[in-house]
């Protein structure tokens, strides 16, 4: 039988979220899973309660409750429902407390808000992403000496949701260039990116794996076929390898796993926001 | 004096960065973070090992440790350190293991990693992602009936990240639709978009920051003037309320919380990736 549960936050609960899936995903249980953002004054947490023990009512079962709120009223009312409660961060900021030897200050905590403090840095990311908007696909080869990093790579291998990916988490300019079926022939590292090498790191996939993602974009095509996609994947890796190109096959990894295995592998300081 | 912080685990490290994140900004200390992605051998945790050894010889002051790692000999590694090392996902697996009565299987814990049992839901969020770039800034209006939700706006209000963030963190498709200056002397909403009314949702913001915001684009011209930001604003928010769409104020609000608002008020199912 599923069991449910409930993030619950006083902000956007992307931390709840986060942790909560991490946790719940070492458990060979069915989770039916809730999210509940915003719970910002004792009307909606009052709502929240009764969702829980209407669940519990449901389901003879405690919801598994695991929130982030600071108000202390708040918190009570969601600790007086019939879930099993956890609260968090509190969990890890309680030990962390005699470490440090400094009381904490639960004042208004938006992780992912945006305040005085870190507004310099939210427009850095979101200057970030047009960068990255603006050099997808190898439209613009000019200003390429602002990217961070320039990915290489042949059509639908992951290029476009990795610049996306490290421009919206890491706040880094990423720039990317593809390598077209024209290019196989005589396939040449373009002037232009010539002067960047330490920039350049070049993404690669199975044939097997990209014919599947193109045939969703282009069933039945040249484009999409096993043969065109094993020479173009070998095409590119022997370029990689011509000119001592830094790379990652991409195939068994999410665009959070190649975002920050580029980082890793290219010696980059990952900021956080 | 700073304090150093180690988010370390065998996988990506975002989990640990995005909790560690939320717990170390409780606390009013200077933190100097370091985050290590990918301990996945004994000789790498060893190297990680000597890096938190040496801060502690160098400070005189324990590193705090926030890890996230499967394998036992790994993290034993880590664990002999100098540094304060919390265990951030197994303190709170180690309670829920009592009330689930089922015990965790750590196996392969790729959080953010594609497994064959995610690789549907992976690939509908690439697709949402490339639907976004095809539906950004109202290059196309055929298809809008894929759409789960279209962001209405002026330039520069925070659409297309928002879209892009919905996609990515949330697998959600979704259309952007811009108005111009052009459009300000008769503002009528595209008969285009009529039929999706119920998707729908408007974005503003307030006239200073949209100056400030295209001032970096376009420095001095009438585009960013404060007049022009402001007779924008007033018309879009006056046809919001004529057609009754829903609307934000984005001003303070950060792409996670714009995001999180707008799934909370057209009450909308969060998936979780």
């Amino acid at each position: 039988m599923e069991r449910t549960v409930f993030f619950i936050s006083d902000g956007t609960a992307i931390t709840a979220e986060v942790l909560g899936h991490a946790v719940l995903s070492q458990f060979p249980v069915d989770f039916n899973q809730y999210t509940i953002p915003f719970v910002e004054n004792t009307l909606k947490a009052q709502e929240v309660c009764q969702q829980i023990d209407g669940v519990y009512e449901k389901t003879g079962q405690r919801p598994i409750v695991f929130y982030s709120i600071v108000s202390p009223d708040i918190r009570a009312i969601i600790e007086k429902s019939h879930g099993y409660c956890q609260n968090i961060v509190h969990t890890l900021v309680t030990p962390l407390e005699q470490e440090l030897g400094v009381a904490p200050i639960p004042a208004a905590h938006r992780i992912h808000g945006l305040t005085a403090s870190n507004l310099t840095k939210y427009d850095a990311r979101i200057a970030a992403i047009d960068y990255a908007l603006a050099h997808d696909d190898g439209i613009s080869l000019r200003n390429l000496e602002d990217a961070q990093v320039i990915l290489l790579g042949v059509s639908r291998c992951g290029k476009t949701p990795t610049s996306l990916y490290l421009a919206m988490q890491f706040g880094i300019r990423a720039a990317n260039y593809p390598f077209t079926s024209d290019d196989m022939d005589n396939l040449l590292l373009p002037p232009a990116l010539k002067p960047f090498h330490s920039k350049l790191f070049g993404l690669t996939i199975s044939p097997e794996r990209l014919s599947a993602i193109r045939q969703e974009r282009r069933e039945n095509s040249r484009y999409a076929s096993l043969r065109q996609c094993r020479i173009e994947v070998t095409e590119v890796e022997a370029l990689y390898r011509k000119h001592n190109i830094r790379f990652l096959n991409s195939t068994n990894y999410s665009v959070e796993e190649i975002s920050t295995k580029l980082l890793d592998i290219l010696g980059m300081t990952r900021r956080m926001y």
